[in-house]
């Protein structure tokens, strides 16, 4: 079917001609849609079934509005694309930590998937201050099941690359090559910061040794094709309650360093940590929700840690390092060995991209919302202060990291004397 | 046209056909052939016009011989593909540096290119002992200008994304992922050494540090896509004579660590200096030559060196770090201690990545014929086993590695002693 954009009345004739809809759903009879998407760069439809409100489902459908430039369009159709091969790849690896997907329509640039109904995106969550006691074995083993089995440690040398082709990605790359790692820390019109942090944002941008390190972070984010990252894993694209944790929108998505994810995760929990001297004025509520965060960045790390050792010394069928690789006298012990200096060096890059984060979080183009909605800039300020220290901290002390209580530690160290 | 294996009779009337040939020949009435290919995987034809012999070509044509497995055929057709395209590029970057390419069939996996008459395969005019006193400014110019022209450094991240998409290249990268990184280091039937280095081959395979960094050079190599890279750069690739340096097979390339084709040639040519041990038996022409290798050496990477430093600060185009990017005082000394440090791990990890290569040329399925073709075996034991030595110590002691004498130091050291 050629590209048309569809409206409230159109959506329910094209779900009614899909068969996985006439699946999905008991009856086309009595559908209801309402548009819930921000129509800015895509439409958001939730379709229901009126004689069974249980029966819902998303479709997300690319709209052809030219944002910036004129080639905008062929990137807003190639992300529906890449959004949709990821949420399939992380349906299989991952089931139950993804949005299901119904159906895809490429000539139409649509998906139709779960509809999320009980659900909330984690950075409000956090901000309330509720607790999520699952979050952390879901959330690594979403990681440890994606990174690993789209990684040569699993896949055969063909399978990698040919799967790793399917996901070029280059212009949304580019997007985050651009905001997250480059032009924050220079000249750059869309940058955007708390005038109050000037002086720190200047500082940043003329400092050598920090600049170096994240253009060395750059370099292995941009050429290390490790396995099939998110590369936009923050709060903000986890839905969850209590029992149940969904990650969404991996349109960014391409082979890249695993690391890039995980340090998505602790460094965003880290920043809602921070928010908390604007958002919990009560120093006893405040600590306790902190020292709460806290725990879950150890929880998800040493989580990840152990689940990915244990994942790969049962599953070493990848082109990396095969079993005959190791059968000699203390051959067992080297592949631990091996294992454990690796997933070490993931925690190094963890706090190295992590760390970047951090900077491109207060000075960049997109702020995070957990600190944004602090109304008082003052109180803003400070936690922004912390987020830069703690971030060019996490980055240039990288190489000497070796347990997770060394990043803990960073974040401890320069909130110990907060005085808000 | 569909494929047909062409032979002495046909490749005429094929070649009167190509309208690039009508233009190469000033006339293509009498056309002479010779055919002059192992006759394993390529059919390979010299093509001659009987009325003007300086005018020849190369004619090299894919063959549908299966070789092991019943998949050699694909992998040998997108081969003669893969060759093409970077045969190409190195034309365009390099040029004077790489056989021209006239004409490309890919329906009959076929390539017409360059006869280089006056030119010598490397390998053995090492082994004859002879000057080329233009090499290392050629190979140098042919690293900086390929590696730095296809990398993040001068491409923006869409133009390299692309150009890495044509190079998947996953067959022939297994080759090399096995018979480099894995199979020469345990257990596998095309593996070949000497006997006499039983013991070595055994203590290699069992030594749990150098398998361990091994694994960790190989991951590398699978992941760091930075440049393309020929990943078969050994001195059988280089066809030159005094005046003239072409590099040539270049199937295997990928997008790969840039440091694994320096390494390559480095190796090699330490390789041939140890194998003089055999071949010079007169030692002071023997020392007076191998003090020339490692002169060669030296000035490749030092030569190297300085060329990419002085092409990336004239032409810092590419997505990596942009001018603006080091736009605050002191930006310029940043970046050229960026571009310094960057230069320093490429030398690291032309250690890393040499020191394998020196292993698996003593143990793997592909020896060289520098030193197979040492006919005392004892004597070629004592070449080999300084190569196991030098190749070790590459590796294990590659991130303290800070200027090329350190490698040069290392086969310094351990050769200080030989009796031959």
């Amino acid at each position: 079917m050629t590209y048309r954009p569809l409206d409230e009345f159109t959506v329910i004739s094209y779900v009614r001609e899909r068969p996985p809809m006439a699946e999905f759903f008991a009856s086309l009879e009595r559908l209801s849609v309402s548009e819930v998407g921000d129509g800015n760069l895509n439409l958001v439809f939730i379709v229901q079934n009126e004689d069974n409100p249980s029966e819902s489902v998303i479709l997300k459908q690319a709209l052809p509005y030219l944002r910036v430039a004129g080639d905008s369009w062929p990137l807003t159709r190639e992300r529906m694309r890449y959004e949709t091969q990821a949420l399939l790849k992380h349906n299989e690896l991952a089931p139950g930590l993804a949005p299901q997907v119904y159906d895809f329509d490429p000539e139409m640039s649509l998906v139709i998937m779960e509809h999320l109904k009980s659900h909330e995106i984690m950075r409000k969550g956090l901000v309330a201050r509720n607790h999520y006691p699952d979050f952390a074995d879901h959330i690594s083993t979403f990681l440890v099941n994606v990174l690993f089995f789209t990684s040569d440690l699993y896949l055969t040398g063909p399978e990698k690359k040919q799967l790793q082709a399917t996901f070029v990605n280059e212009h949304l790359r580019k997007l985050q090559e651009d905001f997250v790692y480059t032009n924050p820390y220079m000249e750059s019109e869309e940058n955007n910061w708390n005038p109050l942090l000037d002086e720190v944002v200047q500082a940043v941008r003329a400092d050598s040794a920090l600049k170096i390190a994240i253009a060395e972070m750059k370099e292995a984010y941009m050429t290390h094709g490790e396995a099939l990252i998110h590369a936009d894993l923050h709060t903000g694209s986890i839905m969850l309650n209590e029992q149940d944790t969904r990650v969404i929108d991996p349109e960014f998505a391409f082979f890249g360093p695993m690391a890039y994810d995980i340090g998505a995760v602790l460094q965003n929990i880290i920043l809602n940590y921070l928010s908390h001297y604007g958002h919990t004025p009560d120093r006893e509520q405040r600590e306790a929700y902190q020292a709460y965060l806290l725990d879950v960045v150890r929880d998800i790390w040493n989580a990840f840690a152990r689940k990915f050792d244990k994942v790969w010394a049962e599953n070493n069928r990848g082109e990396l390092v095969p079993d005959a690789y190791w059968n000699f006298p203390g051959g067992q012990e080297a592949f631990a060995n091996y294992r454990s200096r690796f997933i070490n060096r993931l925690l190094q890059e963890t706090a190295g991209h992590g760390g970047v984060k951090f900077l491109r979080r207060m000075m960049g183009i997109v702020n995070v919302w957990d600190l944004t909605s602090i109304d008082n800039m003052e109180t803003r300020a400070v936690a922004e202060r912390l987020a830069v220290r703690i971030g060019k901290r996490w980055v240039l002390e990288r190489k000497s990291v070796t347990t997770i209580d060394d990043l803990i530690g960073i974040v401890l160290e320069e909130t110990k004397d907060v005085a808000v």
